[in-house]
């Protein structure tokens, strides 16, 4: 089985309901690259601490923690550095983690450019009224 | 909210391990299409039967209805189409369902042709070991 925690993560990283690909690279062996571990770093980078990261996107400091701690267990490289000594801000990320969010975000990219036709008649194809999502829920509890 | 059921399907999909890109692709308001889905849909086309298709996917024949209709209801044309008189099978994909699983499988495609370096470089940064999922699972659930 996947790590529940990431994909967690994946399902809510969005304030807003989804727009065009969701994309996890998987390799294989459970070990994945969702678009919640990216937002997370990303965070963590513009915070620069993984308690303030957490804190904005709404998931214990905890969850956070153990959410970098699995992302730096997957690679051979670490993906943030934490300068102890510092009071507050004091979590940057590494070289790699930077290149870990370059690379997904250009693969979000490059799929997104490649399936826009493909996306776009799907798109047309669907029902004018939208969904209701009350009764779909409804139905899928009932 | 996003469909559980569909999401859910989605995840459960998948028989091994995932390997390579894993597509949602969403609409902005909820509505998406993803490879449980697909793969319903390339099941009840192989079985001609929407039972037999839930029972070869290991869901309920309930389950596996509820998700036939709502992908229904999210287009302007049905997916199946059932001949009630038949016994036995009797649900065949209609065009739009078959034109809807060959448009998935083509952004998958797509994407994966368009991602294959950035994939490449993600694989090789890799820990060697591979993740120890008992470990993980502990500490997410711990």
């Amino acid at each position: 089985m996947a790590p529940q925690n990431i994909e967690e993560a994946d399902e809510t990283a969005a304030p807003r309901p989804r727009d065009g690909l969701f994309i996890r690279v998987y390799f294989g062996d459970g070990r994945h690259v969702g678009p919640g571990m990216i937002e997370l770093l990303e965070t963590i980078r513009a915070e620069r601490s993984i308690l303030s990261a957490a804190r904005r996107m709404g998931m214990s400091y905890r969850r956070a923690w153990l959410l970098v701690d699995e992302i730096g267990r997957n690679f051979r490289e670490p993906v943030v550095e934490t300068h102890p000594g510092r009071r507050g801000h004091g979590t940057d990320l590494t070289p790699f983690g930077e290149r870990l969010i370059e690379l997904y975000r250009e693969i979000e990219q490059h799929s997104a450019a490649a399936t826009r036709s493909a996306v776009e008649e799907l798109r047309a194809a669907l029902s004018p009224a939208g969904r209701a999502p009350e009764t779909t829920r409804e139905k899928a509890e009932g």
